[in-house]
């Protein structure tokens, strides 16, 4: 299994990620084929549905990106992290939240369910 | 769908409840058959597992019961929500954590992921 510090932080670099070619050869890396995000506010079925959505998200959010809050808690197949979406120029935090994930056998992420904590 | 807070609640007093039979009924109408539970310390991959687990969580720790803390968290399927384990008699602390779910189409629980704050 991928360590999972590495996992989280290759997932929050699709998130950041506005290069189209890089962020599908990250998500490829990343995500399985059949993995599911879901969030209060988007979803995505399948990590081609996730390029998307991520795309939707950044589009939405000019000058902004996800960075992460603390440490990670992992154990077994699961873990969970906090998140912040900031303006890039003036540190703004816009949106924080908090991720729960399932890791797949093969170290990559099958399942992500967020929830917004402001 | 069940109401949220009704399913918690139902969820909470399972954990609590040290008649076998009431428990039974109580899990029966609360999880699904194949519901799955897993937290750092224990899981049940059954309704029937799920009890069992809960019953040995009960033997470990007499005098003791869980409460919610604070609002549930819920959108679509998913929810979150944390509780901490207390002693009835002195109502001290001895675990938190924040547990979340994914709630079937039938309204009971499908599948629990627990994690410990403390």
């Amino acid at each position: 299994m991928t360590d999972t510090t590495t996992l989280v932080d290759h997932y929050v670099a699709i998130w950041n990620e506005r290069d189209a070619e890089q962020r599908a050869a990250l998500i490829a890396e990343t995500w399985t084929e059949d993995g599911a995000y879901l969030d209060p506010l988007m979803s995505g079925n399948s990590a081609a549905e996730i390029d998307a959505m991520i795309e939707g998200a950044q589009l939405q959010f000019p000058r902004h990106e996800i960075r992460k809050l603390g440490a990670i808690d992992a154990y077994n197949d699961r873990m969970r992290f906090s998140w912040e979406l900031v303006n890039v120029d003036d540190g703004t935090r816009l949106l924080a939240g908090t991720d729960f994930a399932t890791v797949a056998e093969d170290g990559r992420l099958s399942a992500v369910t967020g929830f917004l904590d402001e």
